[in-house]
């Protein structure tokens, strides 16, 4: 194994008895779950109840819900509530399509789908449901497990570049990939948190991340936890690595490639290139459940989603009267282009941060990585 | 003289009997000039007339005109209007300075006070103000000779480019550098107007450009003038390369080093980068007063402007009622980095489109068009 990290088997004990916040939470009954409806922030917190199969389903397609990890649960429970329905062979079929077709890109999705569906084939129709529930929700606290440990690994990152820079550590993150992508946590933002529980001082500079600007929901989480924040035009994270304004970029992931291939929100490749230009370290956090391990180059094997020119041509916000409205800023009849992911090659990738450990994306890396993780992955 | 293009001394024959169209026109008495209103565009064309120095100065400041050609010539009539209201020493010298102090990096704005003030100076102050005028003239004159120049040396690129693709080509431009930015024709977009008009098929994929949208004007140009284009996000064009769907990344230049690194609109390093991963070919379009011989390494001598986070906060567009306004997209609470500009180094860019042909950034390609324009530029 190459752990970056002192030891893989050893994450420092801590935050252990936090309870993070959480985008989704289940009832009693499991008979709904309740999500932050995720477009109206950081303007509004509301949270909506999704309780059948269609409603989880558009909740991921409109992106009501986002995130690789949180889309995972979220079909989860989509199966679950598809099942109290109808739990017979074909109805299960229907729903895995129909989930697994929501959003092409994520690997959580389908991880999730195939979890549940090899938990529940075989079992008599009668007992389908009930148990599918209780995978969701097992499903859930592991992730918040798994990004708890890639907390605990990250921090140990942070606490080397803070002890070498004696001053708070500048780290850059794209989209948001802190706990509002997840169950809880957050997967490239929990080691911000635990860094910042922990005493070691962050300074995050927050991409916007056009066209869906979820860096306002990364301003907006870290606002909420008191932590030293910026947000910035995409364009400006380059110039900011040229003048020695970053220590660490810290992204997260909707899919891995057995090679050590990130691929993530659209423009994070533009950053691990600057990245590599200034001897920046970059750091994707990662999942075990967002590898793909049946994939070895993931620039040629993802196929990435290019979702509606409606989403470039409008941005959504609060007037100035406190009414959340949208204008269009394009001109009319300018076609635009909206490929919603990119491929970061794993040759610009300094490592990954699993809940294992921190693994180089060298061969020997990813080996190691693959040897940890695969009897849990798929 | 490295001539990346055929020969420097002869551009091709074209073009040279169109008026193209400028955002920039003057009255026959010389005591106004009317500038289109820019943060209106896309979507409202509209006109506003300047006539007196402060009324430049704040055009200028507020960014109702930008590019930094345009830039240097609204400061020119800024300082016409200065003398036709005072043309002695003092009065001068304060309005130089004034008119230079309101933008720090595009150099445009110092050569034309230069270049008027060395004018000037020598002559009895009676007579300053009919000379100024004069000179301003002379200078939008010659920067759409200069930019029509820059738009034949480009022909040349975009003819070999689609000799070998037989296919459209695929050009990537950030920020604005057509006519709106300049007093006519553009700079970046000069190519791509007598490509056009010559019947070399070309598609542009028009950079948003945040956090002011000029790709909003440059999208709005080519729909003008009826030429294929995508509007995008900034972050999507490393994507676009990576996939082969960029032949050519042309952009302008606020200015640019002795040594060929190029100082521009924050974001064209991270396409630079990409361009170099990519294997594509990147061009700076640069008139000669952008060349700021004095500097050698930009990335350290180079002032940066840093813009209001308001800019960052707010943006600006048409809601669907029609009314243009703003919504704010960061939440309360979130400072904002407003970086406006970056520095690309020379290694990165494979050559200068001047109105004195096609130079590469390397030493002999910058000596070269050192001796070219050096006489012509401070």
């Amino acid at each position: 194994m190459t752990a970056l990290s002192a030891g893989a088997n050893h994450p420092p004990a801590c935050a252990d008895a936090v309870i993070p916040p959480s985008p989704l939470r289940w009832l009693a009954d499991d008979q709904a779950i309740e999500v932050i409806d995720q477009p109206r922030l950081p303007h509004a917190v509301a949270w909506c109840r999704l309780s059948s199969r269609d409603a989880c389903a558009e909740a991921i397609r409109s992106m009501q819900i986002r995130g690789a990890p949180l889309i995972g649960a979220v079909a989860a429970w989509g199966l679950v509530f598809a099942l109290q329905q109808d739990a017979g062979d074909a109805y299960l079929d229907a729903s895995l399509t129909l989930l697994a077709a929501t959003r092409p890109t994520a690997v959580n999705l389908a991880w999730a789908l195939a979890r549940l569906e090899r938990r529940l084939r075989p079992l008599p129709v009668a007992d389908r449901a009930a148990v599918a529930a209780a995978e969701a929700r097992a499903l859930c606290q592991e992730d918040v497990d798994q990004n708890r440990r890639i907390g605990q690994h990250g921090l140990q990152l942070m606490q080397g570049i803070h002890a070498r820079v004696q001053r708070p550590v500048r780290v850059l993150t794209h989209c948001n990939a802190g706990w509002l992508a997840t169950v809880g946590w957050g997967t490239a933002l929990a080691p911000v948190y635990l860094a910042h529980a922990a005493g070691v001082p962050v300074e995050v500079l927050v991409d916007e991340t056009r066209p869906r600007n979820q860096g306002a929901l990364t301003a907006w989480e870290l606002g909420q936890a008191g932590i030293p924040h910026h947000y910035l035009a995409d364009n400006a994270g380059g110039h900011l690595m040229q003048h020695g304004l970053v220590d660490i970029v810290l992204v997260g992931a909707d899919r891995v490639s057995r090679q050590g291939d990130v691929c993530n929100k659209i423009g994070t490749y533009l950053k691990a290139l600057a990245a590599q230009d200034n001897q920046v370290p970059f750091y994707a956090a990662v999942p075990s459940p967002t590898m793909d391990w049946a994939i070895t180059d993931a620039l040629h094997e993802i196929p990435i989603e290019e979702r509606s020119a409606e989403e470039v041509r409008w941005v959504a916000g609060r007037l100035s009267s406190g009414a959340l409205a949208q204008v269009q800023v394009s001109p009319d009849g300018s076609p635009c282009r909206n490929p919603a992911f990119d491929v970061t090659p794993a040759r610009l990738i300094t490592g990954l941060i699993t809940e294992h450990g921190v693994f180089a994306t060298t061969a020997d890396g990813m080996r190691a990585l693959q040897q940890v993780c695969q009897p849990l992955s798929r």
